[in-house]
């Protein structure tokens, strides 16, 4: 038997008990005759007291750091008790030890603050997971896939496994694909989702599935990407979006409350995607702070339902904003002290190319009613102030303007509002607002192709309202510089997405289950029939056998156990992740193949020189 | 809202409630003017009834086999109860109904003694998995995996993904690859397993790690083998076999209650690998039923601590005997009145090529105290007696003798055993017997390269007390035909195997976790410096830096699911399956992939004539 107890085990009420421990040998001081060691384990720290009699032991045996030690002592009160560790009452007087593994230097110090870079860190994964910090990450994760287990279990789901070697189905991202070795020429791929199969469970009558799954996709890696990354996948039978809504809210509070003990009671908030973009210029808006955007100016066909207050700065003769398709305000409440500096600065915090504005235009609502603004000489107090009042601005407020093309300048606005949001301090890591972003559009423009791509995915329904849309038009965009005016721009879509402080945490929809509106769905993605065949057959002949009614939803876990722990980073959170080239670093990975391996799959390199 | 209840749910207590279901037609009966429609879903079967007020909506909308049907009615009490469902005391008024989408006949029933085979279901598998008989199944698979992973958590077990995107370093059985689009010319594999990855998480000090997690072999498929297969994966630091044990008989015990309720309270049998040799001729007996092997003569090298009675059938003119490396007997109780027939079509069976025998003796056992043989020539019947007594039989029985090369003559021994336990009907289906089998050989010889390979895997510890003759012997064999005598045929592993009922459902080992052991064992594998620091090094890297004792197990999730379904097919178990060539028929992958695909991994096709 290696240990009797773990190393965070002990405490004052097991003092004269003898014990064994084994673990990590954490730190190593030296006061007189005695040696004072730190052994660490997953589960803590326990100090050992090595006295005078050991000495010649230790001599032949001496200790370093991270070194795999085994003692045998006796539990005894400690003198100068430690209060930042629950072990911190006693101690071990050691009677004798076994230095079960040696260790090497470590490149870094296994500590929360450790002195190793990204990189150092990524190739020594193993010696990083020993660090509280990441391990605690670990843990949070596993506490999430519980939590969310156990909800789903009682609610009725089953995990239900879907399998890892597919087909080839491009149409968004990339697929990661596998060479047969027993279909020589053919290849299966990696499932970028279990969307599929997930809904033939539904067909099969399994009404209620989850399952915490790995999905692939072979992308460019952006920083906050990786190519396998982790889902809690679900799909329900037999339900319209508020089943769906309701039943995955309570999921997310269930993970609240057990994960972090917080009581999410309130209502989570819902909005349109037409509201969000109108308001935070986002589909993914960050709620813990206001700051909400004011279209001063904007085109018609965009937002159809809103109400034009371009007379507002129309009149007088500002090119800027007479040339600008789109003009957007925002108030930064309690900055109309900003200095010159200080709006230059902004002026070129838009001006970069991330951002690509050409300007910005301030207002100062000055504490005693007056204004200052960048833009004086074309516009009145009285303009000044209907601009101010359209903006919600209060005196004591900076109003920013940012104007220029419809999705430049909206995209501009909702990152200015981000930015000065986390300035200000408005973004609090330990405050969570959870937000429910409904009726996307089911169709993006896809400008290199000039065609319809699916929003969500090709199996999103649309609002039974808009079905008809769909069906009467033809898809084909004939003025590819107006295709926001083309019918399918506004069909909506039964879908949506779960946002938590800004990030999107999980995304669903009501799924298509009718096979005709599937075939119109791939045709309006430039799908022939032979493709839809070739790719999709198998689903659109499960639809011809009495396909239920169903939707889902699924969760990027990854992202939401980062969130929860208080980092933007996935990559935290994840035991063994890559690097932005794919890479393993630890296990040098990708890497060459034998000959052998090529000559059974019967391919070949045809590197680009 | 598509149903207020479920069709499982309804009881006489219901009566008079009004309810909607929504489900899939099972049958339609008409009886005069009324229509009597059997409702199904996940949870059971619900009776419908269509009065004769319906008839004109039912006329204009007819109802089929799985087409998807809402109703809406009141719950009444059935004139003639179903005794065999929950549901069979009530059944449904329907007040008004809607098909909410309809089906073409399926190409087979969805009934447990359905009228499809084998191909036709695999490629309709969304319409077979609505069987009864598959959803239970499926069930069970996730009661099983429910079960698990409650146990191992009250135990502290930590479930940690692992990366799906590793490294080939094939050894044993062949990888699936995938190439790197972002590292041209680089591949990526599929995890053979996690266990690597689990024994750098004991490095990191996560003593407690597992995971329920797909894995794959790129082999050719026999009868009951998936390309993709799922592992209840597990690992432990600080602990010696025992630990192990331990730990695990209590999980299979655990999933027996909570799965099936069976208490299997007694202690789980034990023994060697050698002893199951010895008196089972197989690694994975099945103990369900006595019948074993007697040793009558046998190669002094293979079992050196057994007494050789050899002259128990020497000393007589019996060529096929005197000729033999090992003859096995074995005594089928109750059987001495075996015909001519019989006895003929056992010798046929044992002369099949699987089998390979040249022939069989028997020696009938008589009820009287005479015996009667095929060899009675050449042995009296005290010499018969005594061969009868070292067979353990008993009078009534009847004895199979086996002649020829050492491993051939076993496994027919072994092959022979189970066959008559079979046709006896000695291997119940709702009987479990669960075994331990212990201190494996480290390695097997491979004939094909004259070396020897890891019998588990190049990652398991010797015992510790064979460690010297590893250490002090060198691996190269010189006299191929007597691999046998070589010491390190001898080696000892701390490695073990759970069988029930015959079938090896679990197999692990207490790892090497010093770095030069480690390198021992590779380089008695054949792996030079360079090809172990290619495939291993970072593991070797690892072990430099404090590993821990430490060692696990994996389950095969499927064939344990199938075994407690009373089933020997694993892909009854599994929701999407692959066929023996590999092949998922339903989505037809794999399959052949874009121009742009290849052009973008930078390979192509290179296919043999």
């Amino acid at each position: 038997m290696f240990r009797t107890h773990t190393c965070g085990e002990l405490r004052l009420s097991d003092v004269n008990k003898t014990t064994t421990l084994s673990g990590w040998v954490q730190t190593i001081r030296k006061f007189g005759s005695m040696t004072f060691v730190d052994l660490r384990d997953r589960y803590g720290i326990t100090q050992l007291i090595f006295s005078e009699s050991l000495n010649d032991k230790l001599e032949a045996n001496p200790l370093g750091r991270e070194f795999v030690l085994q003692v045998k002592g006796s539990v005894n009160e400690r003198s100068n008790k430690n209060n930042n560790i629950p072990t911190g009452d006693i101690e071990i007087t050691v009677t004798d030890f076994i230095i079960l593994n040696k260790s090497l230097t470590p490149p870094f110090t296994i500590q929360d603050d450790t002195d190793g870079g990204d990189d150092i860190r990524m190739k020594y994964r193993f010696l990083d997971l020993r660090r509280q910090a990441v391990k605690k990450n670990l843990e949070l994760r596993y506490a999430v896939s519980r939590s969310s287990r156990n909800y789903l279990h009682e609610q009725n789901f089953m995990d239900i496994e879907t399998p890892f070697l597919i087909k080839s189905t491009p149409e968004g991202a990339r697929d990661f694909v596998v060479p047969s070795r027993m279909n020589p020429g053919q290849f299966y791929a990696l499932p970028q989702s279990p969307q599929t199969f997930k809904q033939l469970l539904m067909v099969s009558g399994y009404d209620r599935y989850y399952q915490i799954v790995k999905c692939f996709r072979d992308e460019d890696l952006r920083a906050d990407r990786q190519p396998e990354f982790t889902q809690i996948d679900c799909e329900m039978a037999f339900v319209e979006q508020e089943d769906i809504l309701q039943m995955f809210e309570n999921l997310i509070k269930r993970i609240f409350k057990d994960v972090k003990n917080i009581d999410y009671t309130h209502q989570i908030e819902r909005m349109t995607w037409e509201h969000a973009m109108w308001v935070y210029g986002n589909d993914k808006p960050d709620i813990r702070f206001g700051m909400q955007l004011c279209n001063l100016k904007f085109p018609a066909h965009t937002f159809p339902s809103q109400k034009d207050i371009s007379s507002l700065i129309s009149g007088v003769d500002f090119k800027v904003f007479e040339e600008a398709e789109t003009v957007i305000s925002i108030a930064i409440p309690g900055c109309c002290e900003y200095t010159r500096k200080q709006t230059d600065e902004l002026t070129e915090w838009v001006k970069r190319p991330q951002i690509g504005m050409k300007g910005l235009v301030y207002i100062k609502c000055n504490t005693d009613g007056t204004f200052k603004s960048s833009v004086d000489k074309f516009y009145t107090e009285d303009k000044l102030k209907a601009i101010a009042d359209a903006t919600n601005a209060r005196a004591g407020d900076i109003i920013l303007v940012l104007a220029g093309a419809e999705e430049k300048t909206r995209k501009a606005g909702s990152e200015l509002r981000l930015y000065l949001g986390q300035q200000l301090g408005l973004r609090k890591v330990d405050e969570f607002k959870l937000l429910w972003v409904l009726d996307f559009p089911l169709f993006e423009y896809a400008e290199e192709d000039n065609r319809w791509v699916a929003r969500h995915h090709p199996f999103t329904s649309p609002k039974p309202s808009d079905i008809e849309i769909m069906i009467n038009n033809n898809p084909v965009i004939d003025n590819p510089s107006e295709y926001l005016k083309h019918p399918y721009a506004n069909i909506k879509a039964n879908a949506y997405d779960m946002v938590l402080n800004g990030n999107e945490i999980g995304g669903g929809s009501i799924r298509i289950f009718q096979k005709e509106l599937q075939q119109k769905m791939f045709a309006a993605l430039g799908m022939d029939d032979q493709e839809q065949k070739h790719k999709f057959g198998f689903l659109l002949g499960a639809f011809e056998y009495g396909a239920p009614p169903h939707g889902g939803i699924a969760f990027g876990f990854d992202r939401l156990c980062a969130i929860l722990g208080g980092s933007e980073s996935i990559r935290d959170f994840i035991a063994f992740p890559k690097n932005n080239s794919g890479r393993d670093v630890m296990i040098d990975s990708p890497s060459s193949i034998d000959d052998k391996q090529f000559d059974e799959l019967q391919i070949k390199l045809d590197l680009k020189a």
